[in-house]
């Protein structure tokens, strides 16, 4: 047991992370003072793939998880798969998704399964309760249970199991690294970030397909040629095209009532196409700058990757927002914090170089 | 917007803090590589007020929040409060506890109101839906709404709702600072802690009482006075003993089914009287030891605080436990990971001055 002298500090460092430790960029506060903080990287890249901003480490590997599901989806377009089976924007939405199990979003995940010929059966993302004030409440009270059709993932498994169906393969272990599908998946998301798979960490993600940790710059990257098709070649270019209209022509299908996502899609339709991912990552794209957006809260806080990725939005896109748009994209990631009470106890603020817009 | 030459970092510190970070604690783990990482601080007193381990930044004010329940809950005994209106050991661990809203704890918290001659109209905490798989489902089924009686903290409220009633004062505001009973419970914590709260960052408490900041050394400091009754005087080391009791006969009763303090006060009787705060604070008593815990993480998150706390009991206290016991603590802070078709894809570690055991 470590003993010290009158109160002096035995550690106050010792890092474990070789290099120096990310800024913090989120501070969250009750009454007068901060009761929690959250650091973080973030890197904005161009379409000539070129660094625009750096905050904190954006070389290191970081396993995008959800942020990256509109890249998963380019294969259920280039394939041919959606055009086959007839896919609506709304369901190319839900294929982008991590929803929220709310009726809509059941129901166009297992229409989106009928098209291809099969049922909920078929996925292998794992069972999931709706989050609350989705739908749980109902299927409680119908004395039902959750099953792979409500996982949050649900769209995207859909999305990749038509796939298989349009590629003729057999869809049974459509889920891993090793299936026809997969490899079309990581393919898309190879060719996006420019990283080459093979040496990247792999994971598995909670859905059970693997997911590649990459640099933020490296999903920055992706992100910015998902801003400017029209740099890429045409299925590809065409493929980013008909992903970014149905999310922006679908918000609510993107993630849910009030969700993040779903607001912010809404208020910025054709500027801002974002994306939240497990464990504090964020990613976007923003077409009429030509640029993309990666972000990783250390800590893999949702409300700091929320408050990074508005903090963002709100430096790159001020100038072309009006008041009413810019108070909305603020307010998605810097909610006034409530108690059960409903009384007003702090806030979510933006700190260091995120404090007053990207200050240098 | 900041512009950076081929890829070099703009930022990589700026810390707003005025002192160095505080460590990385635990890391977050998907295959192969750490996927999110927690920074914080810990420390550890004895009965006299000395410092035995400080990690961390431990002279910082920091909300303790439900941590410090038990000592919220000391007028309840020392008022003659808990005798009058005949509270049993599982009532006064309840008052005591952040629970689950199971029904155990709802009518246990009824049976308290009853008893001081209130029912739940009294409670000012505000309503809370209860944690899923804990009874959520059941009242959803039933078309029901939760109520005040729901809120986590119902039970330490009712216990306030006691004391007024027993000190004969009014009870609507009970939950304002000026209220006599917000007073006492304030003289209480001011006494265990050796601070002056009237210089303490004051905020509101998610179910509506004051929460004062104070350093983690002091609140390690009330810990170890918790952990050493004899030294306190009598009717404070007869409330001491009787909470502590009570809350060692009931751990079901402190939190719920399966979760972190239920689980370790059950495998820890008489060694370790832990109890969690929201955002990642957990404070603890070790009698046997004559010392007292209490830590945070710095970004808020319950699973780190868990984490550490585990391992803050493992290394104080491994050499009196078995391995059924050690590994107990062990997996209720460092769960295998599975994602949601329960495969294994990652685990909760020990970093930098925690692994291997408290490292100086």
């Amino acid at each position: 047991m470590a003993v010290i002298e009158s109160g002096r500090e035995v550690h106050s460092g010792g890092d474990v992370a070789a290099t120096a430790p990310n800024p913090v960029l989120v501070e969250v506060t009750r009454g007068p003072i901060t009761e929690s903080r959250h650091r973080g990287a973030i890197a904005v890249v161009d379409a000539a793939g070129s660094p625009v901003l750096a905050i904190g480490d954006v070389a290191a590997p970081v396993y995008p998880r959800s942020a990256v599901k509109a890249l998963q989806a380019l294969p259920l377009v280039e394939s041919g798969a959606a055009a086959a089976f007839r896919l609506s924007d709304a369901e190319l939405a839900l294929a982008c998704s991590s929803h929220d199990a709310e009726p809509m979003h059941v129901e166009a995940a297992r229409r989106m399964l009928a098209k291809a010929g099969l049922d909920e059966r078929a996925l292998e993302c794992g069972a999931q309760w709706p989050r609350p004030e989705a739908g749980w409440a109902a299927m409680a009270r119908a004395g039902a249970r959750p099953g792979p059709i409500h996982n949050n993932c649900s769209g995207k498994h859909a999305g990749m199991l038509a796939v298989g169906r349009h590629l003729g393969v057999a869809t049974t272990g459509y889920s891993a690294a090793g299936h026809a599908v997969q490899r079309l998946v990581r393919t898309a998301v190879e060719e996006m970030t420019g990283e080459v798979l093979d040496h990247a960490p792999c994971g598995i993600d909670g859905c059970s397909i693997p997911t590649y940790a990459v640099p933020l710059a490296a999903l920055a990257g992706a992100f910015a040629r998902f801003a400017a098709p029209e740099r890429e070649p045409a299925v590809r270019a065409a493929a980013i095209r008909r992903l970014t209209a149905a999310c922006f022509a679908h918000p609510e299908m993107v993630a849910g009532s009030g969700r993040y996502c779903t607001e912010v899609l809404r208020v910025l339709t054709g500027l801002g196409f974002v994306k939240t991912g497990a464990e504090g990552v964020a990613c976007a794209a923003l077409p009429t700058l030509g640029l993309g957006v990666a972000l990783k809260c250390d800590d893999g806080a949702g409300r700091a990757s929320e408050a990074m990725m508005s903090a963002v939005l709100l430096a790159l896109l001020g100038p072309v927002l009006d008041q009413a748009r810019a108070g909305a994209v603020r307010a998605a990631g810097f909610p006034t914090l409530r108690n059960w009470r409903g009384q007003e106890v702090g806030t979510v603020r933006a700190a260091g170089p995120l404090a007053g817009g990207l200050r240098r």
